[in-house]
C-alpha cells in the first residue's frame, strides 16, 4: 500500500480511508478474500488513531464490501460484491504455486525496513550511498551518448559497442581476454547469476559456495532447486582440496566464488589457491563461475587477478558488473566465457524478457569509455578506504574487546565476531526498535553473534553515531 | 561469431582466419571439443574461397590447436594445448541440461536470417520500420526528463512516477482503473508473460490459448512444462463456451487471451464475447491474462474496451507495453492486476534481475506525458493504415485468387491463406533463397500453407515488391 492521507483535506480521514479502500475493491485490486491490515496496523501505518480504522471498516462492512470475523480479521466480501461474483479466482492458490521461493524471513524483514525509509543508520544495504555514485559523470554521459540509430531490437546478447568496450576493458583492467561475441550483457550479477542456475543447472544438481557466502541468502539457489554445499573460508579464502572432497561426496557440478574481497568475510583467494582451484576445477572437469563485484573497489597497491585471467581452457564463467562501481540503478552487468555457453544464456535471457532496453548500455558504454571514469574510481576507492577507516576506528573505541573483526583490503564489508552469545533474530529486531539496520551471520550461513556492517552507505561522519547506536542495541539485551 | 576479415590487409586472408581462431581458443572462448563450422559454411560466411579456409585449418592442425576427422568434422584439440588440460568441462552436458527449452527450429531459422540482415524484404519480423520509432520525440525525452535524483535500486515494482503517469494513461486510454501499487512495470510483454508462467503455474499444468496464437511458438511455455490447448478463433474471436468445454475435459488452470488485433489473425473479441468470457472465468475461478499489445494500433473510430475494463473482480492480468507504439529496445512493459499477484510477481522479477534500469523509465515516463505523443501515435496509425492498404492492394493484384485473407483493423499483421497445397517449410526456404522473410502459419499451430505477413517492418513503396518476389517464389515450387 502506498497511499498516504491528506491530513490538510477537508474530507474527514476515516472517509479518505473508506474511498480508497472502496476504489481498490471495486478495481479489482483488493478482489473478494483480499485479506485487510489488521485496525490498529494500519493505523500505525497511516499514521492515525486506531478508531479512525474502525469506524472506516465499520462503514465498509455496512455496505457490504467487508466482512469481519472475531478472531480471523476482515476480509474483502465475496458474496455483496461484484457484478459476476461468484466462485472468483482463488488468487492464494496460484501465488503460492510455481516454482519461486521468496527470500529468507530475516533478509525480507530488513528489505521491508529499507523500503519504509523510517531508519537513521543502514548498514546493511550492500550498496553506495547516494553522494558516492557519479551522478554529475552520468548525467554528462546521458547527454553526450550517440543517440541509437536504429531502435529496433538489440542483439541477444546486448548492445555491440558496449560489448567492444567490455572487451577492451576486460583485458586492461583484469586481464581478460574476452571477445564481444564472448560475452552477454546482463541486467546485473544478479541475473547473470540467475542465468546460471535455470539454464545450465537442473533441480537436485549439487553446487559449492564459500562458507560463509551471500549466495546463501539467495532463493534463486532454492528457486532452481539446487543443493548447497559450503567450502569453508580461512584468512586466504576457500581449501581448494576442499573441493575435490565436495566432489567425491556429493557430486557438486559448479563452483560458486567471489574470490576478491568475499561478501561478508572480506578476504582474498591468494594466488596459489586460485591456480589451484582452477587446476581442480579442469582435472574434475566442472566449472568455477567468478563473481567479481569488487575487485575494483581496492585499497591496495596491488591488484589481484581474476581467477579468470588464468583461464585458458573456458572453464571459468566471469561476472562483473557496474552497480558497486557506478550506480546500482543502472542495472549493467556482464558475464563472459565459452562462447556457446554464452550463446545459450543469451537465449535463456531472450526468452525471459527479450533482451535489456538499449539506453543503460549506451550510458554504460560512454562511462567505459570516459576518462572521468578512472577519475570518479580513484575518488570512489579513496572515500571508501575513510569510511571503513572510520568505521574500524569507532568500532575499536565504542565496542572495543566486546567485538572480533579483521580488515578488509576492500570492497564495502567489514564481518565482526561478537564475543557475547546473542541471537541473531532478537539483535535484528533490537536495533530495529533503534532505527539501525545490518546484516546477521545467519543470512550468510553462519551461526549466531556475527555481523556484517557495509561501510559504504553511510557517510563518514554518521559512522561513529552508527556504532554507538548498535553497541546501545547490543547492551540492552 | 561476429568477426569479419579485413580485406585490405596485407595479411593473407588465410593468415588472419589463424589468427582469430587461436585467440578464440586459447582465450578458452572456443573450449577442447568445440565444433568449428564446416570449411565451406565458414568460407560463406566469411565470404572467401573455400581453399582459403582449408588453408587456414590445416595450420592450425599442423600445429596441434584442432583435430580433423573425416565425417565428424573440426574440433578443437583436447590432447595437445591448455596448461592444465585434463579433463575440461563437459560443457555440451551443461548446456543442454537446464528446463529452458530452445525456439522452435522455423522461428530460429527465421531470426537468425534477420540478424545476419542479408535479406531484401522483412516481412516476418513483428516490430515498427526503423522510420516509424518516433526517434526525434524519444531523443528529446532523454534529453528533457529529470535526472533520477537517487541513483539506489530503484522499487522492485518500478519507478513510481512511472507508474503513477501509467495509472493515469490506463485510465483515460483504456478505461482500466489500476493504482500504482498494482502496476509491475516489466522488461516488454515477453518478462510479463515469463513471470506469470514462472510465478503462478507449475510444470504440469494445463493452460488455453487461442488456436492460432503466436504464444504457440514461444518456447517460454514449454520451458515452464505447461500443457498448451487451443481455443479455435473466428472472425469475431474465441467461442467462450470452448472454455468451459476445456476446463472441465483439461482441467485448464489459466485463459491466454489477445483479444484486440490478435495475432496472427488479426481478429477482434467482440464486446458480448469480452464480458461472456470473463463470466466463465469468473464462475471457474480461473484468471484471464489479456495481452494487449495492439489496441492503440487500431485504425478504427471505435476503439474497443479491453477485457480488464470490465472487471471488477480482479479476474484479468492486463499486459501491456510501448514496444509496438514507441520502440522496442525501450523495453517498457507492465501488467496489472490484484496487488497480492503483483507484488508476488515483483518478488520474483526481483530475483531474476533485481529490477530494471531507472533510465528507460525516466524515458517512458517522460513520453507519456508529452503531448507530442499523441501526435505521433496518430502518424503511426496514418502510416500503418497506408502500408495495410497498399499490402491489400499488392496482394489482390499480385496473387489474385491464390491466396485469401480479412481485413485488420488495427495491429501489425495480415494473416493469408494460400489456395495452393505447399509444405511451409519449403516455402520458407524458398523464400530464403529469394531473400525474403514471412512467418509461416506452422508457427502459430496451423497446418501448412498460412502466411503472416507484417506490413510495418516495410517502407510502403517496398511493400510491392515484396509481394512480388513472394509470390515468385511461391510459384518456383
Amino acid at each position: 500500500m502506498e497511499w498516504k492521507l491528506d491530513k490538510t483535506s477537508r474530507t474527514p480521514l476515516y472517509q479518505q480511508i473508506v474511498d480508497e479502500l472502496e476504489r481498490k475493491i471495486s478495481y479489482g485490486e483488493y478482489p473478494p478474500g483480499t485479506r485487510l491490515l489488521p485496525e490498529r496496523k494500519l493505523a500505525e501505518k497511516l499514521e492515525v488513531n486506531r478508531m479512525t480504522v474502525v469506524h472506516a471498516y465499520d462503514e465498509l462492512s455496512a455496505r457490504g464490501f467487508l466482512e469481519r470475523k472475531r478472531g480471523s480479521g476482515t476480509i474483502v466480501s465475496s458474496t455483496n460484491w461484484g457484478v459476476f461474483s461468484k466462485n472468483e479466482t482463488n488468487w492464494r492458490r496460484y501465488v503460492e504455486g510455481g516454482s519461486f521461493r521468496t527470500s529468507y524471513p530475516l533478509v525480507q524483514r530488513i528489505r521491508e525496513m529499507v523500503s519504509e525509509g523510517d531508519i537513521d543508520f543502514d548498514l546493511a544495504s550492500g550498496e553506495l550511498s547516494k553522494d558516492l555514485f557519479p551522478t554529475e559523470l552520468l548525467q554528462h554521459c546521458l547527454k553526450t551518448c550517440p543517440f541509437p540509430e536504429d531502435l529496433s531490437y538489440v542483439h541477444q546478447q546486448g548492445f555491440l559497442p558496449l560489448r567492444k568496450t567490455l572487451s577492451s576493458h576486460l583485458k586492461e583492467a583484469y586481464r581478460i581476454k574476452a571477445s564481444p561475441s564472448s560475452i552477454l550483457i546482463t541486467s546485473g550479477a544478479q541475473q547473470a547469476l540467475y542465468l546460471i542456475t535455470q539454464c545450465l543447472l537442473s533441480p537436485g544438481d549439487a553446487i559449492a559456495i564459500e562458507a560463509p557466502s551471500y549466495l546463501y541468502s539467495l532463493p534463486l539457489f532454492q528457486s532452481a532447486g539446487l543443493r548447497i554445499f559450503g567450502l569453508p573460508v580461512d584468512e586466504n579464502g576457500i581449501i581448494p582440496r576442499d573441493a575435490q572432497k565436495l566432489y567425491k561426496e556429493k557430486n557438486i557440478r559448479m563452483i560458486f566464488l567471489n574470490p576478491t574481497y568475499q561478501n561478508p568475510t572480506g578476504t582474498v583467494l591468494n594466488k596459489k589457491r586460485r591456480k589451484h582451484i582452477l587446476e581442480i576445477a579442469e582435472s574434475l572437469g566442472i566449472p568455477v563461475v567468478e563473481d567479481d563485484p569488487f575487485s575494483s573497489l581496492s585499497f591496495e597497491e596491488h591488484h589481484h587477478k581474476p581467477i579468470k585471467s588464468y583461464d585458458t581452457n573456458g572453464n571459468v564463467l566471469y561476472i562483473g558488473s557496474l552497480s558497486k562501481v557506478a550506480a546500482s540503478s543502472l542495472r549493467i552487468g556482464w558475464i563472459t566465457g565459452p562462447e556457446a555457453v554464452i550463446q545459450r544464456l543469451g537465449e535463456a535471457k531472450q526468452q525471459m524478457d527479450f533482451g535489456l532496453s538499449v539506453f543503460p548500455q549506451t550510458i554504460a558504454n560512454e562511462l567505459l569509455q570516459s576518462s572521468s571514469f578512472l577519475i570518479h574510481q580513484h575518488h570512489l576507492i579513496r572515500e571508501l578506504k575513510e569510511r571503513r577507516d572510520e568505521m574500524i576506528q569507532a568500532l575499536k573505541d565504542v565496542l572495543g574487546d566486546e567485538i572480533t573483526f579483521s580488515i578488509p583490503m576492500g570492497g564495502l564489508h567489514i564481518l565482526g565476531k561478537l564475543n557475547k552469545k546473542v541471537s541473531d533474530k532478537q539483535l535484528v529486531e533490537q536495533t530495529i526498535k533503534n532505527k539501525l539496520l545490518y546484516m546477521p551471520g545467519s543470512i550468510y550461513g553462519m551461526g549466531d553473534g556475527y555481523v556484517r556492517f557495509t561501510f559504504a552507505r553511510l557517510r563518514k561522519e554518521k559512522i561513529r553515531d552508527a556504532i554507538g547506536r548498535f553497541s546501545q542495541s547490543l547492551h540492552s539485551l
